[in-house]
């Protein structure tokens, strides 16, 4: 079986693995406060431009969102999103146990708009009875979204500007980040993620990391003891090298930038095959993750070789399924499905 | 002014005023363990036909909502309501403040079907990430609803049956129930309600007391411990007997229906020069609160002598609002009205 | 059975009474934004001498506290509280249903100082892994305390003075508040409270009121949005004026500290008799709540006619107990304990 | 610097790391449903001789006693633990931000007792306003609790038993098991735990595992939708196998005992030059950690080389402090310290 089905099924890049290797039995201070999250913490500021930033590593996303929402927001005050932002759909009610409303917006390719969030905020601050209702106060968006969309610069500008006017904090999930800066058409780099969001993090798992998340928090008002939310939520790696290690190794010669371009590469040649075959999608995009609509006797050829994951069903016949590549993926692997494609397809 | 904005307007029935004064300086047992509450729990137990729920008294309804939910479910679990139900639109996120996602379903009219319930539960089982997404284990659900609808005894049993096939409480929600019991298309009583619910309550605030609300739980699971749960959310009153006094004297010679059935009458004479009138509804029903659909300018003259709610705008010309009777209306008030309806509406 | 065990076995003062009857069918604004409650605000405002202050009306104790220790903290931050608080004791973990510990410190008279306040708050800031441990953030008293001891001016402004130093809000539970200021020692009046506390609450369930607390908040940070805050945990009053028209009836010709003067002054005649017969305490005070420490074979005939609460077992043979008196005590009831005591203890 | 603070200063045992390594490339599922996880939870159940044990790999210790807690315990329910248990002392209020009191019970050593768990069991039940008071549920121990110390099995039978009797959850914290089953005066082993506790875990971070704790399930009802509360609280790992893995080979030829036994003897040596000194100790025990209370000037030569941990002053001229050995300690650091120890404190 060859997995296409998510970013998350290999282990981390070589060179990660070898330096872990090498410092393994080093003795460091603990939680992170170790030379190399040290190190981390100067390359990622170095990269968004911004020397007042606070860095924190972190294991995982749903640790990372959560953490953040509840170091941002007072009790009574929820979160804008997506309906389909990973906050509200596969995070298990994580916001909701620490409290915040996940706030939904309707969205057809994952993204929000500026328009959307105005509309939302003068809504509430205009209904008579707006005590009733949870305060929105920030607005969640990743990049590239949960749909492998990507806002332009003009699109986040737009949002950083209502969310400013309107005293909202921004919030960017970069869990795939790394796919989203290497994009074809992306013209979001991590300066403008710096200079725009109020919080953003850049993933590490599904980009070449064991494992991690490093947040990058821009206003001081989330920066401030950040780390005992971090703690109380059950973040805190004891042995915190692990992620400074990482997100070092990651950031020196851009490696993170390197491998993410791969996989879109990848990515691309799989989308070039199906275009050629006049399959639609789901949604129109250019990162790691692919999603054709296919007919049902195609997706079950497929799924004897193939592992991808079910999306949704579209007709009768025909269902829209996701295909992701990743920097571990295998050129010979898209070259057989690409193949298999193109057969199957005929 | 003249309000029918809502139905919370005047303090309480004269009887209940009365047996106020007339207990005040007895000395009682507090927090709802008084012979009144005794009494007035038994009273209600034989209107519901049911000898082994648990009855108690809580002050309003987003307290009750949030303990009764607070006791009911584990960290994972969600409840299922409307997007327009009480505990998603008009609490500040009191349901997600004790950690629990509502997981709303559209509907245009309040309510929720069997089919839409069942859907949803077997898309979540059918899930194959479904631990990544919050586990549904009740449906909310309001007798009457937020737009004044009613469900049929059908509707509901169907409901009990789709929520005891797949072991999910069914809490109804009874702010206004006696509305609901006594509305001329009503065909759920209090016994139907007690043996197809797992927790309801019937509400007290709206309709002649000056608080209160009696949760009638008749699951077992949900009635272990539920003292405890109503402390810890603050809704113990000290002086639980004003709780017990209202619902004794609401529940002795059917005064919570015949109040109920008052307000219903007045409603339905409004109703009446609407339909005259040829006005359209945003919803039809048959409680206390009517919902037409007005132009702009017989609002804005209706607005310089009485008080309505605004509920959404419906094109350029015309707005959806809310008119409540209540057992306090006046018919003088409701005489008022519909003659300058009948003038306005010329 | 004459009861002494609390201070809320009655209703409410004749006076609420009438008030309540005279208000009943006017229609007014929910929620507390009625006219009564902003006449009461300005009165309270006016005896705080204190313009800048918000003044908001709660139902209960509990709820008060979980309500404002909700709005004021962020997640990771706890309240300081002597191990009797009630905050700690007895409102079934409320505190940490919203999210927050208590860290408790030790007391034998329920009064913290300034001292153990600094002492604690140094060594945590002292502390390596001080992000480890839930901040100290907010400074929680009962004034007076739950062992009905006072706090003088001079420890209050001391405690005040260290909070302000470390950046900790103080909060003063003042579920008897009344009993305090009117209390033969006490020198801690309300413009006292409004300038050296953070946010403080007069009580009225157990001081003339049939419910309701009314929180003065000085500091802007817990002002903010506060009834959002109120409404989320359920403390938001549909009919809220009865909470105006109670705290109004209260507060017009000082009836609050008139009322409670007469419950101190009977509290003051049952010490006597005890005083006399040379009994010890559990505590020294002179508010409406008397600790003594009496034979177990007294108590056992006090027991057969009156009505009090068993604090502690301090020998074989002796146990402390509570008897309260309240505004609503009546004189023959004390002359009957009096004269009792005397024999039972003769 | 020589570091002996804590015994998670390096990476992992080089077994694990050749694993990882070897194992890297390799696609597999994720979230713990791989061929790894599922055969070191089967080792670890044939070790506990436990078919029906739930075993689940989580990242760190505070993430899993939140979860376990969240998991087992309803909203007005709480945890007993010993004023020194992680839970209350370290975790920066994790518990209650999950909503549960931590009810502290005072512990020289760090140990519980039956006696007190049954006494305030009993307090608690035949308390008049119990239902004021958070309801005792569970019973948190560390094994080898935070100061070393070790239940033996009388002790833990008899804990056992009073939670049996009354129906309170025991769960054991074992963070440092590894130490506590290979120390010279342990009779606890795992089928002990399994037999006499809910719910136990079995820590790696501190002993040869980068990170991860593996949670041993009993009791069925906290089985129950466990893998939902691992996901809502953040530790539900992408790339889960690196826990499956890390354990496989901690738990394959008994890897976990021999080098938790090989840092056992390491700290006897250290202890055996501080019993020939006569140093006394804070507390007596034979796992890997070590408390002696030394005069402060010896600790300030000691500080120039070795890094140790600060306990708390014990008088004017001493203080204890920790010293902790690990499955990574070098001998030769031991040798070092040892004779240093000799020279210093002859």
């Amino acid at each position: 079986m060859i997995y296409f089905n998510c970013d998350y099924n290999e282990g981390a890049h070589e060179k990660i693995m070898e330096r872990l290797a090498q410092t393994n039995m080093e003795q460091t201070e603990g939680y992170g406060c170790d030379t190399y999250c040290r190190q981390a913490r100067e390359l990622i500021l170095e990269k968004c431009q911004s020397k007042d930033a606070a860095v924190h590593f972190l294991v995982g996303g749903t640790q990372t969102n959560a953490t953040v929402i509840a170091a941002a927001l007072r009790t009574h005050q929820g979160v804008l999103a997506a309906q389909t932002a990973h906050i509200n759909a596969h995070e298990t009610g994580a916001i909701e146990a620490v409290g915040h409303k996940v706030l939904t917006l309707m969205s057809g390719n994952g993204k929000l708009t500026a328009e959307q969030v105005e509309e939302y905020y003068q809504a509430h601050i205009s209904d008579d009875s707006f005590e009733h209702i949870v305060q929105p106060k920030m607005v969640y968006i990743s990049q590239p979204t949960e749909l492998g969309t990507l806002y332009t610069l003009a699109e986040l500008e737009a949002l950083s500007s209502v969310c400013r006017k309107n005293n909202l904090y921004l919030f960017v999930d970069g869990a795939r980040l790394g796919y989203g800066l290497t994009a074809a058409d992306n013209d979001v780099m991590l300066p403008d993620l710096a200079r725009l969001s109020d919080v953003f993090y850049i993933g590490g798992t599904k980009v070449g990391a064991l494992f991690g998340e490093a947040v990058v928090i821009m206003n001081p008002a989330i920066q401030e003891d950040f780390r005992y939310v971090i703690k109380q939520h059950g973040g805190m790696l004891a042995k915190g090298r692990l992620l400074g290690i990482q997100f070092l190794t990651l950031f020196e010669d851009d490696l993170y930038l390197k491998i993410s371009e791969y996989a879109n590469e990848l990515a691309e040649r799989i989308r070039e095959v199906l275009y050629r075959k006049q399959i639609p999608f789901l949604v129109e995009n250019r990162t790691n993750q692919i999603f054709p609509i296919l007919p049902d006797e195609a997706l079950a050829k497929l799924g004897e070789k193939y592992c991808y994951t079910y999306q949704q069903r579209m007709d009768a016949g025909h269902s829209a399924v996701r295909f992701c590549t990743s920097w571990a993926t295998k050129k010979s692997a898209v070259e057989a499905l690409c193949a298999d494609l193109r057969e199957i397809l005929a």
